[in-house]
Parts: structure tokens; C-alpha cells; sequence
């Protein structure tokens, strides 16, 4: 059961980079305390002296308003540490005891230069990542077939279960190159895969979802049409299920996973893990 | 200076969800160990004591290979933990420790649920995130201004400048409806905004690069083109920055940042933190 404190407490993610870090690992920390409200502030590039003494000076009036706040921080230089440290905030220090801990089991010291791992640090890793969002965008929807053969994955699906939102986050996390393929009336004559992928049968991967849950969606595209009725969606649903199976296309199902979760479980199963 | 050791570690990221906090944190930490290489494997979903066992398999064959793991882990069971625990490995805990520090300043104990930050969560805010994905997929490149009234922010910059993969990491990690628009020959003839962004001039946020970046990301599509000259390339980003001047459109060079620090830059500048 979770303890229902409603209490609103300040919490800071402050970062002498992007704050991804400290926004992602702190919300990460944070949905384990689900009694309480969280007023967030995300501070991004805190690199000089003066800008720390601005958190502070902002931290601390949380502190007098009653909200006891929480710093969360990936800062690597100690001098700010130890302005941040000398605010009236619990601190959480996301990096500085891992990278102790890590001094040790490597046996040399972390380099100082200011931690950038969101930066474009390994460019040839960031311009795959940024060529994987071209080529998803040019393969969205069934819209080209011009470099299918180069495809990572080729996502099928019905219209609105979730194909778009999953292979940017492929693309755009992970620099994978995501086509993705709609499923319409005209793909089911046959027993086998839709023409323009059925070379890439290997690749396929298929999202299905659940009846009511792509009727709701297609119903804010086309309220009231027969696209976003419950009949037709649940045709098809099903038929696109038995296609997967017919031929073997591993699918899962979009209705009750993040893009996150299913980004992971397609690269476990289509082993695209390095 | 960077300490070159010139070992192989092998570096593990094993998550009971998707991985995702364990690989960006793990990740930031060992890139402050530039002397090292590291083979790495990012292992979601494990959530089972056969599950753990298997990792620690994995783990201790890489240990008997000299390759002294590293083993970052974001589990909540205890169970799990210790099973983790045994392996040859050093444990780098991302959780636990973090866990127990909010759990005295909240003066409550974690929630056991299975941590799913990463999970569909709160579903509003992940709907939205979703939306936001469609939303810059129909307003990509000028495509459409159908919605435009509804831009959180209009990135505008000559073609090739970073705007689309931009634009999609706004949309899909923030949640923000980003529209985007090429400036192009036609657009520079007056002193103003393009006229279908003209209205809009208070969300708009301009992109540039240096000439010779922007020569050769244009030669990799259309090679030894007027357009990826060098020549009209330094003349379009010459107008480009002039017009962001004159109407006081903020904006930033994306040859030395990340779509990661400039999403940061963006949202600071157009204040659309929470």
C-alpha cells in the first residue's frame, strides 16, 4: 500500500551539463516515493561559481516556504559541489561516490575534464544516431522503400499502434535504422507477408494493441468513421495477429508498454544489442 | 592528460525494467575513464532468480577471460540484488545506496512496486510525449502549418542545420509540440520572418552551423551541387543568422552541440522548463 504523505517537497535536478543525467536518475529515485508531490526544477550547464550560488539562492527559498528540498546532482567540479552542498537542501550526489567507487575497482582517477557523455562526445556514434532519424523519417509509414534493404528492423502494424513514436526512440536513442510499414485491408488477401517487406521477413517486427485502445486513437483522428470503429478495429487486429504468427514475425503489445519498454524487448529479440 | 591503460573491462548495465537508467548513468560514469575500453552489455527485464543467475554466468565467464566486470545495476529486489551480488563482478549500485539517503530525509520507506520510470507511468504525460511525436512528424520541414497556432517552439534554419533530429527529441523526451521550417533562397528577400511563421515570431528559435559542416552533411545527399557548395552554404548561413539578428530570434551553432545540449539550450532560452 502506498503511504499517503501529500506533502509537496522541492526537488532539483542540477547538472554542469545537460541534466539529463540527473533528470532521469532522480525521476528514476523519485517514482519510488509516490506519496508525495514533487515541485521539479531541472537546472541544466551550472558551470561557474555564480550560477551555483543562483541555485542556492533559489533552493533556499523553497527551503524557507516550507518545501525542505532535494538536490539531486551530476556536477563534477568540487568547487560547486561544495557551493550546491551549502544549500539548505537534502543532497543527492549522483556521480562523485560512483566515480569513487569506480577509482577503485580501475585503479587510476576519473579524468577532469567536464563530464559530456551527452555531448557529442563519440561523433561518430552521435552522426549514426542522427542519420538513424533521417532514415526513420524517410521510411515512416510505407512512405519509401529507397534503403529497406538497410533497415535494423522493419516495424509492422495497423494504422495507430504505435509504430512512429517507437522507431524514433530506436533512431534517436539507440541510432538503429527503423522502417515501418502500415498494415491495411489490401495486405491480408495473401497468406504471407506484404509485398514491399516480405524480403525482410527476418527484420519484421509487429505491434498489435487492444480494440478499444485503437479505437479511442483513431477516433481522435476521425471521430465516428469506419476506421476508428470498434468492429473494424478489431478485424484489424486480429488479422494482423494471425499474420504475425503465420509467419513468424515476433509482436507484442503496445497498449500496456512505454516506447521504452518495447524499444527494449525488440532489441533483445532482434538481438541488436551490442 | 589522459591516462592511457589500454585494458579491456568488460561493463554490464542489468536492469528489472528496460535498462534505460542503467545505461545513461553507467555510461556517464565511464566516460570519465577514457584510458579504458569496455565491452559492453545492457541487459533489461530481469526479473527472475534463474534471470540473475544467467547474468552472473555471463559475467563470471567474462571474468575467468581477465576482463574484470563491471556491473552497474538499477534492481530493486533484495533478492535479486544478492544474486547479482555474488557474481566476480564490481557492483556498482545506482539504486540502493540513492534509496536509502531519500528514504531518511522523506522519513518514509520505498515503495516496493517494481520501479517502471520507464513504464507508461504517468499515462497523461506519456500520451502527450506521443502526441508530441505525430505532431512534429506532420509539421517536419515546413510540411504543414496546419497546427502551428499549438508550437510550443518553431525551430527555423536553413536545410541541413539539425532541425528534425532536433525537433524529435524535443517531442519524444520533453513532451514539447515542435514544428519546424526550412529557411530557403525564397525566404530572404525581406527584412521579416517567412510569412507563414511570421505570427509565431516569439516561439521561433533559429538553428545555424559552420559553412564547411554544412558543405559536407549537404554533399552526402546531393555530391558537387550548387547546394552543397561551399560557396552557398556560407551565403545562406550568413543570411540566416542575420535574419535570427534582426528579429531577434535566439539561436544556436549545431556543429559543437549535441541534439541532447541543444534540446537543454532551447528549453532554458524559451523558459519551457517545468
Amino acid at each position: 500500500m502506498t503511504e499517503i504523505v501529500d506533502a509537496t517537497r522541492a526537488a532539483y535536478f542540477v547538472s554542469d551539463s545537460t541534466g539529463v543525467t540527473a533528470e532521469t536518475l532522480g525521476n528514476a529515485l523519485l517514482a519510488n516515493f509516490p506519496g508525495f508531490r514533487f515541485l521539479k526544477h531541472t537546472i541544466p550547464f551550472v558551470d561557474t561559481d555564480a550560477e551555483a550560488r543562483a541555485v542556492v539562492a533559489s533552493i533556499d527559498k523553497d527551503a524557507a516556504a516550507g518545501r525542505e528540498p532535494l538536490l539531486f546532482i551530476t556536477v563534477k567540479q568540487a568547487a560547486l559541489r561544495s557551493i550546491l552542498g551549502a544549500s539548505e537542501a537534502t543532497v543527492i550526489d549522483l556521480l562523485a561516490g560512483h566515480l569513487t567507487e569506480l577509482e577503485q575497482a580501475l585503479g587510476v582517477t576519473a579524468s577532469e575534464q567536464l563530464g559530456a557523455y551527452h555531448g557529442l562526445g563519440d561523433t561518430d556514434r552521435y552522426f549514426a544516431r542522427m542519420r538513424a532519424v533521417e532514415y526513420a523519417i524517410e521510411h515512416d509509414d510505407g512512405q519509401s522503400s529507397r534503403a529497406l534493404d538497410q533497415a535494423d528492423v522493419v516495424l509492422i502494424a495497423p494504422s495507430r499502434c504505435g509504430k512512429t513514436p517507437t522507431t524514433m526512440y530506436l533512431a534517436l536513442q539507440h541510432g538503429l535504422r527503423v522502417a515501418n510499414y502500415p498494415l491495411t485491408d489490401d495486405d491480408f488477401p495473401t497468406e504471407g507477408l506484404p509485398r514491399s517487406v516480405a524480403k525482410y521477413g527476418a527484420r519484421c517486427f509487429g505491434l498489435t494493441t487492444t480494440p478499444l485502445r485503437l479505437s479511442q486513437v483513431r477516433h481522435e483522428r476521425r471521430p465516428s468513421s469506419r476506421y476508428s470503429s470498434l468492429e473494424q478495429c478489431t478485424i484489424e487486429l486480429r488479422r494482423a495477429e494471425d499474420l504475425y504468427r503465420r509467419n513468424r514475425v515476433p509482436f507484442l503489445n503496445s497498449s500496456t508498454k512505454s516506447v521504452e519498454e518495447m524499444s527494449a524487448v525488440i532489441m533483445q529479440t532482434m538481438k541488436l544489442r551490442a
